[in-house]
């Protein structure tokens, strides 16, 4: 076997690890499906909400045909939702998508990218599949350090992802801090704001990012149906731009890569306030109960304004995966996060009250026994 | 605006255009939906399978969590149908994000990337979207020329797409004649071979290809659920190489890239030989009836293995178009291949027996008016 075809920048990719799916879980530790808690994907406990599925048996007549390329409906009511131009849209098989779109289209091979340590893997694995250079940013307190990103611009890089909040470390930073950021950042680079978690920002940290795209052209806000609106399964997401930005996207996006059941249940969960209002609402309350029951336990967290807590459990860098590994076998799946360099730590997805309260019990007695 | 912003080669792309929806039709001229014939995008006009809609509802409880990323039970049954080790299997967002895939994970910017004048679309805009070289070899009666393309593979080709039935032609290479193409090919070169429309080929045409996929590293096989499987709206296509190629593209396949319906589906679908044996038999009757009008109408056309006609509806170069236009003020919407170097041409599904009568009658009167 040759072993040096392929680029040797894609050779060099290691792959991203997804949460483990429950059924793995289940063959795996010989559990039971159904008794299995699984809090490692930041998905919504609720699941997809009925207007979404409503909107989907609906559409589901025409599965033989190809998707709406342009997916008219979908944007015409993200248009008249946000009040941007439904040109200034770019739909993405989930917000991975986007942000691999964003990184081929703005940047090419030996330029660079800059982005925060400990920030979503999505942006390493995205600039290591162009052969582009990872500028990454020292975090302070686990979040982004603007002014030191704002620093670490150089001539050649062509985009700065910002994740608000971010993933895995649930870190916020405000509306005037970043906007004073977008004000500094030279012409020659792109931002991608990925916001896949802001729908459960509390009332008064929201800020209006859709008036910056306005304003500046090379900012690029992300969007996910995944998270609060509770599509993680049909894969939607989106991007706000100006057409200087959203033009480029669209000459690498592939056509079809929204398919029709994510396009006709994204238009639903869209107008769906009652359900992201739940949504938000349980999450507080589970966020209140896993802090309560961290500090109980005296475990260092990461305070998180997204629906899922970044807990260290343990001194030593195996604490992580050993920990984890205890909790599988109990049936809770949660997210070890070592490949982030965070070998301590587990992100724990805030799940409904009796998930939240399972995996409580178990990680009680995982460290009484440890 | 920055005009400059962005890789030139992104800037230059020519974004695909996709068979307009029935809806997008509907809207433009004044037409009702349900009277609207589509034969546009090669979809299976019977729609998709009871056996997949089944599989599917059952899929749809756990929408609101993210796919299998590495979908164990599509794998496993793709694994047993093609009698390949499931790590040989990739899985797309379609087959068209397979070919990007591949393209993406086997070449670099500024090497080459071999395919035939009048083949699928997506090559180029694959090879574009790299910035890597195309050569692009001149068919042979709108077919591949093996030889030629074999001729014109350079010290940095990386990559050479073969599509067998091709689209937008419909032409068919035999087995033997493959296999010799690829006994031929340097081992610096990986070939897809794209087979979206196999399932269509009448028994005396069919090949293995899967046992070539044993005895060539180098050779990726590439297939579709979105035509003869009916699964077009769900987005699955699936590659079969060895583990070289393989772990290449895995490396940089988006996790969620197949949704969970689609995985479902898909699995239903690729057991479900009646199915594909009728889908098959309508498309044989639909070839004999649209062939026999063409002739009939004195109309050249290219033998075809696929499920559509390219057809020649005059000799000047806005033929294709305005015979296009006709026919869409008719309700019919087929396809114009401008784009792909064919202005006289159409591209025309073949549908159900009443959709093909109505689109011949369409052609007839716009012939006989013209």
């Amino acid at each position: 076997m040759t072993t040096s075809f392929g680029p040797s920048y894609v050779r060099a990719i290691a792959p991203y690890v997804a949460g483990k799916p429950i059924s793995e879980v289940a063959r795996e530790f010989g559990l039971d499906e159904a008794r299995i808690v699984k809090l490692a994907s930041n998905e919504n406990p609720l699941g997809m909400p009925e207007s979404a599925k409503t909107a989907m048996a609906q559409a589901a007549s025409e599965l033989g045909r190809y998707p709406d390329a342009n997916a008219f409906e979908l944007k015409a009511a993200l248009s008249a939702h946000y009040d941007v131009p439904a040109d200034w849209i770019t739909l993405g098989n989930g917000s991975n998508d986007i942000l691999e779109l964003a990184a081929h289209a703005f940047v090419e091979k030996d330029q660079s990218i800059v982005y925060s340590q400990y920030s979503f893997a999505v942006y390493a694995l995205a600039t290591q599949g162009l052969g582009a250079r990872a500028i990454v940013v020292p975090a302070v307190k686990y979040g982004h350090d603007l002014d030191a990103m704002l620093a670490a611009i150089t001539d050649d890089t062509r985009l700065v992802f910002v994740a608000n909040p971010n993933n895995p470390t649930g870190t916020f930073i405000d509306g005037p801090t970043i906007e004073a950021f977008l004000s500094k950042v030279p012409r020659h680079v792109a931002v991608v704001l990925d916001e896949a978690y802001t729908e459960y920002l509390s009332a008064d940290k929201r800020y209006d990012s859709i008036a910056w795209v306005r304003r500046y052209p090379k900012l690029l806000v992300s969007r996910t149906f995944s998270k609060a609106f509770g599509l993680a399964g049909l894969r939607v997401g989106f991007a706000i731009a100006q057409p200087e930005l959203t033009d480029l996207m669209n000459r690498l996006r592939q056509p079809f890569n929204v398919n029709t059941l994510a396009q006709a249940a994204a238009i639903a969960a869209l107008s769906d306030k009652p359900f992201l209002q739940k949504s938000a609402e349980l999450n507080a309350q589970g966020y209140r109960r896993l802090t309560e029951a961290y500090d109980k336990l005296g475990l260092e967290y990461v305070p998180s304004d997204g629906n899922f807590v970044l807990v260290r459990v343990g001194d030593d860098d195996s604490a992580g995966n050993r920990v984890n590994l205890e909790l599988l076998k109990q049936g809770v799946i949660v997210r070890p996060v070592g490949s982030y360099g965070l070998p301590q730590w587990l992100r724990v997805t805030i799940g409904l009250p009796e998930e939240n309260e399972a995996f409580i019990a178990a990680l009680e007695k995982t460290l009484a026994t440890a």
